[in-house]
C-alpha cells in the first residue's frame, strides 16, 4: 500500500505515519519485522485502539498520529460552526491524550490542534486548521530530528560502537527517529562500527524493530538481551549509548522504556557517555522532577506470553512496569533540536524551551 | 516416570537429576515448564548433549549429573583391571568438563569421582567406587543446600520481598536449591511477602523454571523483565536480591548468568543488600579473580528466536554472552554450607574451603 506519495524518500524508504486520500495511516508496527503493512486508521475509536495496542509507538509518532486522528475528527464532523468543531476535537482529544499517560507529545499535539482551531471562524476554516496543524507538527518533526541527527552524530567518537535501548528510528518519530537518527545519521557520515541493540523486552522493540530498522538502512548491528549490556559496557565494548524519552522533567529527570535506567546506571559505573536525544516537545516543564512522571503499568501478558504461547506456567502472575525514570545526574547530555544540552539541565532546559517557544 | 524411589520427598516432589535401575536420569528442564518429563541418559554422548543443550543445568546439578554419568562410563567399561576402568573414566571426564567452561563445579564433580577410583584394585571396586562418589557428591549437596537455607533465610526480613535472577531452586541442585533454596525455606518459616522472578533472557529460566518452582512450593510470586528490576529496586520495593553462582574466584569476584551484574549495580546504588548463594563446590580457589572466569558465549539463534520462531529480521546478528561477573565489592555477602561469609572474601573463602576439606 505504501506508495511514492506517501513516504518521505529523503529519509526512509517507509514511514509510520502519515495522511493521505483524506485518513491518518500507520505502518502496523505490531506485524513487524514480519510484514510490513500500511492500515488506515478510520475514526477515534480505531485511532485510540492503535495507539493503545502500539501499532503506532515512539512518543514524537504517537503525537504526530493523534494531531492526524484530531484532524480527521475535525473533517468528519457534521457542524455547521467553528464551534461545533471545537467541541469535537476537544472531545477527542481527551480521549486520545487518556490512551498513553505517560509520553507528554500526545498530550502536547492534541493541545496544539486543539489551540489551531480556536480563533477560527466558521467550520470550514476550522476543519482545515485542524489538518493544517497536523501537517506541521509533522514537518516540524522531521526538520527536528535533521537538527538532531547532526547533533548528535557529532558527539560520537569515528570507529563509534553504540548501544541503544528500544526503538528510536524513523518508525517512532515520522522522521529520522531521535537516538536511532543519530546512529543513522553517523553511520552516512562514516562513524559507525557497530550497534548493539538491546532486544527490549518485554515488548522486543529493539529485535524486532530497531534490528529490522538498522537492516533497512545498512547499519552493522547485534541484539543483545537487554541484561548483557553492564558486561559488554563493563567490558569497554561500547563507546556511547544512545535513548530517546517518553517525557523529560523540567530537571532533566528522563521517563523512558523500562530499561533505560538499569543502562544509566551501568553507564555511569564505567564512565560510559549516555545521551538522551528527544525533540524540546518531549519536555515538560510543568513537571518537576521524575517523582511527579505517572508511570504506566502494561499489561502482565506481555511478560507472561510470547507472540500468544505462554512462557511461565498457569497461575503465574507478572509485574510489568512499560517505563522507568532516569535522574538527570546520570545523564551526559540532552541532545534537542536546539542542540547538545549539558547539565545543570533546569536552566538550559528552560532556555532551550524559550528559545523554541515558537513551536512549543 | 517420576516415583516414589526416585524423589527426594523430604525437599521436593520432582528431582532434577538421579540415578535409578543403574542409570543417569534427568528431568528435562526444556520441556518445563509445559511438560514435566524424565528422560534416561544412555552413554556419554547422550550425558555431553543433555547438559550441552540445557536438559540438566544449574552448577550443582550439572556437577551431580556429570559425576553419574562417570559413573555410568565406569559401569558399561568392559576393562578387566581397574587400570582400564581409570582411563575410560578420564577420557569421559575431559570431554564432560570440556560441556560447559564457566560452571567449576562440573570439573570438580568429575575430578572427585576419578579422584575416588584412583587407587582401587580391580575392575568391580573401581566401578562400584565411581557410583558411590557420584552418590557422595549428590548426598552432600542436598546437606549443604539445607544448611544455606538455614544460613540464608535467618538473613531475610519478615515479610521479605526478595529478588531473584535465573533458576537456583531444587531443579539447579539436585537438592532444595541453592538462593531458591534459601527463598522456599524462609517461606516455609512465614518470612516471604513476595519473590520477584526475573524473567532471565534469553533462556527465560526466571519465567519458565523458577515461577514453576515456586508455583509448587505455593511461594507467592511476579515475573519481571530483567530491566524491570533497577526501577522496583529504585521504588524500593525490594529488600534483598538473592543469586546462585556459577564460579567464585578466589577474591570472591563471581560467575553467574548474564543479568546478575546489573542487578548487582542497581542494588548497590539503592544500598539493597544483594547475597550469592552457593554451595564451597562451586568456589574456585586456584582462579584469581573475574578476570581469569572464562565466560562462555552461547548461540546466537537463542536471542533471536523463540521456541524456534523468529523475533529479529531475517539477516539480524546477535552477541550472546551465557555469564558475567560480578565484582566481589558489590557483594554483600556469600551464602555457603559453611556459614555466611562477609567481606573481605579471600580469606574467608580460604578458611572455609579449608575447614571443610574433607568435602573439598
Amino acid at each position: 500500500m505504501a506508495d511514492s506519495r506517501y513516504s518521505d524518500a529523503s529519509a526512509t524508504p517507509y514511514e509510520a505515519v502519515g495522511w493521505r486520500d483524506g485518513a491518518l495511516w500507520v505502518l502496523d508496527q505490531t506485524l513487524l519485522p514480519t510484514t510490513l503493512e500500511y492500515r488506515r486508521i478510520d475514526g477515534l475509536d480505531d485511532a485510540c485502539e492503535a495507539i493503545r495496542s502500539l501499532r503506532v509507538r515512539g512518543a514524537p509518532a504517537i503525537g504526530i498520529a493523534a494531531a492526524y486522528a484530531l484532524a480527521a475528527v475535525a473533517q468528519r464532523d457534521r457542524s455547521t460552526s467553528a464551534r461545533g468543531v471545537r467541541a469535537a476535537v476537544a472531545e477527542a482529544a481527551e480521549r486520545l491524550a487518556a490512551t498513553r499517560p505517560t509520553a507528554v507529545n500526545l498530550r502536547w499535539a492534541v493541545a496544539r490542534v486543539a489551540g489551531a482551531i480556536a480563533g477560527c471562524d466558521g467550520a470550514a476554516p476550522a476543519r482545515a486548521a485542524a489538518l493544517d496543524e497536523a501537517r506541521r507538527i509533522h514537518d516540524e518533526q522531521r526538520v527536528a530530528d535533521r537538527a538532531m541527527a547532526d547533533a548528535g552524530s557529532s558527539l560520537l567518537p569515528s570507529g563509534a560502537t553504540v548501544l541503544t535501548h528500544c526503538n528510536t528510528g524513523p518508525l517512532a518519530t515520522g522522521g529520522l527517529g531521535t537516538a536511532l537518527g543519530v546512529v543513522i545519521e553517523a553511520h552516512r557520515r562514516g562513524r559507525i562500527a557497530d550497534v548493539l541493540v538491546d532486544e527490549t523486552r518485554p515488548r522486543l522493540q529493539g529485535a524486532r524493530l530497531t534490528s529490522w530498522e538498522l537492516i533497512q538502512h545498512g547499519v552493522p548491528h547485534h541484539v543483545i538481551a537487554d541484561s548483557a549490556a553492564a558486561p559488554l559496557i563493563a567490558a569497554g565494548r561500547v563507546d556511547t549509548a544512545l535513548v530517546g524519552a517518553d517525557r523529560i522533567a523540567a530537571n532533566g529527570d528522563t521517563a523512558n522504556k523500562v530499561g533505560t535506567y538499569a543502562l544509566a546506571i551501568a553507564c555511569r559505573r564505567h564512565q560510559t557517555p549516555f545521551y538522551v536525544v528527544a525533540p524540546l516537545s518531549t519536555v515538560d516543564l510543568a513537571t518537576a522532577d521524575g517523582d511527579d512522571i505517572p508511570v504506566e503499568e502494561s499489561d502482565e501478558a506481555e511478560v507472561l506470553t510470547l507472540g500468544g504461547a505462554p512462557i511461565a506456567p498457569p497461575g503465574a502472575r507478572a509485574f510489568n512496569p512499560a517505563f522507568d525514570v532516569t535522574p538527570a545526574e546520570l545523564i551526559s547530555a540532552i541532545v534537542t533540536e536546539a542542540g547538545v544540552l549539558r547539565p545543570p539541565y533546569a536552566a538550559a532546559l528552560r532556555d532551550a524551551a524559550s528559545t523554541a517557544s515558537g513551536t512549543l
